[in-house]
């Protein structure tokens, strides 16, 4: 019997990774992506849609989330507030959308229950991250256990992590060594042209490639 | 300094119970509703309204999660699968939305964090329920302790369930002694106008009405 995940993919180089090893392994996979009026939303759904052409994934479903934009409190849906672009430092910055990964875990998890999947992917890095509270392995080992414990008794799924402990520059290698379509993938928080190049996730990203060593292969305005 | 809490409000008598019950414990309410394309949607939302006013809540936040309805599997939001009416047994029944309280009290606490409310009041029934497992007290104490995890850590919240140990006959006897509006909610999982008395939900409330001796002052078809 063909073994199914469900992988959360955002159109950003890590969920593509994920995704990559995912199929590697033989999982049939179901992707899902959620639209919630991100700043940079058509972007990352175009990257979505790409990227699982590439990896000829069939099994799409793209959810409208909008409410998380409801909720408000964060800069990526709430145009009055500023995208920061001076760099990362210790506090948790406003691009934090509350308990996004809590959210969208919860959904993945119903929609493996529906699909019989044994699997959920998703690219949560804990370490060399934009310190989000919802990324960590302590959240996903917790979250698998209410999981499991509020589905069917008779389903069963296992939150997998790849990324959880790499630092960018690992997944940057690693992207080139599994031949992860690294090109299609977006992860600027404010641009949907060019990469801005500054704000935090592209400060992230730009870094990964350096230390390993490789060059982008998009592009940047700075 | 005002303690608030996030009410999950379906407009039904649990629910609204639970609701009383914050509001009498001196919460300020931040009363959370939702859509999600089930079949008595509309008369659910109206039932919301007309209890928000009467409990005189304020706050109030209505949120589209049709996206459940896309995950689909369950006869509440797929009108190609029926209602079903001949009793509860001991399966777990269509009407089952895959982890859909486990959907609803992440998208609760990302509110709650938002708005720094120290409460999430769920009106979950573990016994003398329809039997779906992401109503039981295991299953709240796990997803209570992924959220204190996942979220910001000078963020604390509690999910207070004072019904889950109750029997819906307590449920009614409760809701009369403590004023609660029953005569205002709506449990029927299949009609706006008159509710049915045959779905489960009908039958629940019924049968609570019954045991606890006193008149449902909602009307029946039968």
């Amino acid at each position: 019997m063909v073994k199914k995940a469900v992988c959360i993919m955002s159109g950003g180089m890590d969920s593509t990774l994920c995704a990559t090893m995912a199929k590697n392994q033989g999982y049939e996979i179901i992707a899902l992506h959620f639209d919630y009026n991100q700043r940079t939303m058509k972007r990352e759904k175009r990257a979505f849609e790409e990227i699982c052409d590439r990896l000829r994934i069939e099994k799409r479903l793209n959810l409208d989330v909008s409410f998380v934009a409801d909720i408000g409190g964060n800069s990526l849906t709430d145009a009055s507030l500023n995208v920061p672009k001076d760099g990362l430092g210790d506090e948790i910055p406003n691009t934090y959308v509350p308990f996004r990964n809590g959210i969208f875990i919860s959904i993945a998890a119903a929609l493996a229950e529906k699909e019989g999947a044994e699997a959920i992917f998703i690219g949560v890095v804990e370490e060399d991250s934009s310190g989000y509270p919802d990324c960590s392995a302590k959240f996903i080992e917790r979250i698998n256990s209410a999981i499991n414990q509020g589905t069917s008794p008779n389903f069963n799924v296992k939150i997998i992590t790849p990324l959880v402990n790499l630092r960018k520059a690992d997944i940057v290698a690693k992207s080139i060594e599994m031949n992860s379509p690294v090109e299609l993938t977006w992860s600027c928080y404010e641009s949907e042209d060019i990469a801005c190049g500054e704000c935090d996730s592209c400060r992230l990203r730009l870094n990964g490639f350096k230390r390993a060593g490789v060059k982008d292969p998009i592009q940047y305005k700075k």
